[in-house]
């Protein structure tokens, strides 16, 4: 998320009601998650766990719940109880929640040969190429971003809110989503799909992507060109999918792995860790598929194989 | 189902023009499915199988087709020749389809602080607490109760029918729906999830629970505290689900079980058969997960061991 | 799809441009996709592999992008460099889309006792029987015959189009959708499900199936009657499915197959190849539920024979 200006440390630490660590003068332009921080950015870090990662990575300035760390030359610090917390209240402040009063917002803005169709719903903020179709039922909530020729089709939502929590104690603390979702030129997106939007930046369908009904995509996740994706397939948040991708039927992809170019993922599976593009994977974990065909094939003789041993176990 | 006043069992059985056995003044005051019978309930048995189950617990009136069999003290029994289709014209009298004609029924109550999106849908007794935010497209019917605090995400749909049916020989006869859903403060619900009512009681989502997207849950089922369900997982119905259960990426879970405080079920897993608290499951069935890490990694050795033996099969 | 009135196979190389060979006169009296193609049809074949099998199909013209072949006695081939574009082209003369104003399109007809709830969309051709249910956000498309006694729950879609595209070198190409989807008498259908439309010939929901929430079924699919389909089922195109089928949560079915009369098929299986009637299934592949149990419970032992083989690999 970037911001409208440049703000100083002390403008942040003083929306949050924070002590800095730093330069008075440093300044910030934006706020991100950490899988999607860039420099200028304001990210948060509440376990010592993750301490380094935050203060080495883009970020210019860390919401943090320690004074005594070592702040890298040209970096601050906003130290605060609640680092998650603190980091909602600002999504808040320059994400505000705006209560839409109408189905198609006012603002929205719609290109020419685009067909919204009665019943779907459009935020106030959204935009819209040009030649796109958005089917009745379609929710478009804030900061979507849609390119041309996109079809969307009928109770599809695009831009939910990320399912991304802090277990507290008492219950969980939702983080806030202050980002977006990008769709590019010529995607098409099946009926009742459900994209989230990023928590501070974009998710994003790549161009020409094309994805069936029922398909779940996750905050932050950034899917690459020309993918296919069947139906039912669920893909977790803050996974990074390459180009020419194809998900068969009910595949389901844990949260923040990367699949290279070109993988072929067949129907049912589950993939719980990276890979490499190129191939054809299968089962659960998802592996290449030869090897759990010959998996496949010696499960088939195991009973004969049992019976033959005659173990006596 | 509860009642508006006591009925006696002579009225009851004047209804739906079937003869009773028992005291003509004993009292009803509501009727359930068996999963949910209390004392005061009338509940139906049309299997021999199963009326003992039925005459022996809480309700007070069963509706059988049968009449000599031995009726506890204090109870009375109508006897019908299909107590399914009696139990649905009872469903039918004290819960009457009821035709919405505007999106937010006017009757519906919804407290302050909360947002009804345009484009919501609410049936005329829906009941929805303080500072809610129901977005575009959500479809509320009949018999849900909504506490405070409560976020349900874009084309959600709470309190659909049941899907229970008697198998006749020229159709399926559904069996009506007169229950409702009940959310506790603090849940949050995910864009494209389907919560049915109970047939005669409550579905019920804990408090603080938050629910991913595309996720399904069965009538009558009932989940504990702040759980966490990630996306695509299906609950079928009469399930219960204890607190701070964890179920990742479509999981699936069979009607009528249990799952213990605390369990945590990992992605893809399918849940057959009730599960205790406190550990980590995983596989089809699901069972405890190192278990079934032992076993897939035999499976992977599996082709080399074949290899090696050199059976002679 | 059947044509208002017999076009000559010259009508129709000139309304594409392109040039034929055969009897100027040729009538045809409609296009089909080859899975469904009757007599006096057009089918499209653009690949060497599938020439024969069109022209040896019922179709009385091929669009075929070659003109060496041999032609059957009584038909004839139109030429063009894409017949899948040339197919498109035709589809779209002769079903264009047209452009809703309006949730109930104003030439849609509804028969005595139905009820269209507030929220539901209906295209302009759609014809829905006597004594159905529409529910609130269900959205009905162009082409979709109903019939009487049909309830479709909330959110639910019918009629999205296909998931059927060409890869081309720049996108994929869509195959336009200009058929329907015909649901018979009794047939139930749940919450957010989603049914594509035939792309030239009918989707169909054979009389008195039920079928839950969340359940996908792809275009062309023809399913039998009294099916009973459980949540998250997910149906790709061109699937035949016979009379009393049982598939229970979960299950995906890859495209093309023929699954026979009252098979049932227990959870979460995956079905990739066609499976004879009257047994029942498990797995993935789904096979006969006795043989995958056997092998189930072959894995379970298979740690304690590895260690008990003692095997030095």
């Amino acid at each position: 998320m970037k911001f409208s200006r440049p703000y100083t440390i002390k403008e942040i630490a003083e929306l949050i009601g924070s002590a800095f660590i730093g330069d008075p003068s440093l300044e910030v332009t934006g706020l991100n998650e950490i899988h999607r921080v860039v420099s200028g950015d304001i990210v948060f870090s509440d376990h010592p766990k993750y301490y380094r990662k935050s203060l080495e990575s883009e970020a210019t300035v860390v919401l943090i719940n320690n004074k005594d760390v070592d702040i890298p030359e040209g970096k601050g610090v906003i130290v605060c109880d609640e680092p998650f917390t603190a980091f909602n209240q600002l999504i808040e402040h320059f994400s505000p929640l705006r209560l839409p009063t109408s189905m198609i917002g006012s603002q929205a803005r719609v290109g020419e040969g685009t067909t919204i169709y009665p019943g779907a719903f459009l935020a106030d903020d959204v935009v819209i190429g040009k030649d796109c179709r958005i089917y009745p039922g379609v929710v478009i909530l804030a900061g979507t971003r849609i390119g041309d020729r996109v079809i969307i089709q009928p109770n599809a939502v695009i831009g939910s809110l990320g399912f991304y929590y802090k277990k507290r104690e008492e219950r969980f603390e939702r983080l806030l989503s202050g980002g977006g979702v990008r769709i590019e030129d010529d995607v098409e997106i099946g009926s009742a799909c459900t994209i989230d939007r990023g928590v501070t930046d974009y998710t994003i369908i790549g161009r020409g992507t094309v994805i069936d009904n029922q398909v779940q995509i996750g905050h932050d996740t950034q899917i690459g060109k020309k993918c296919l994706f069947a139906s039912q397939v669920g893909i977790a948040g803050c996974v990074n999918i390459g180009d020419e991708v194809t998900l068969w039927g009910q595949v389901g992809v844990t949260s923040g792995i990367t699949i290279g170019d070109k993988a072929v993922v067949l129907a049912q599976s589950g993939i719980s860790k990276s890979l490499a593009g190129g191939k054809t994977y299968f089962g659960y974990p998802a592996e290449e598929a030869r090897k759990k065909y010959r998996e496949m094939a010696s499960i088939r003789v195991l009973p004969e194989i049992i019976e033959h041993l005659q173990l006596d176990m």
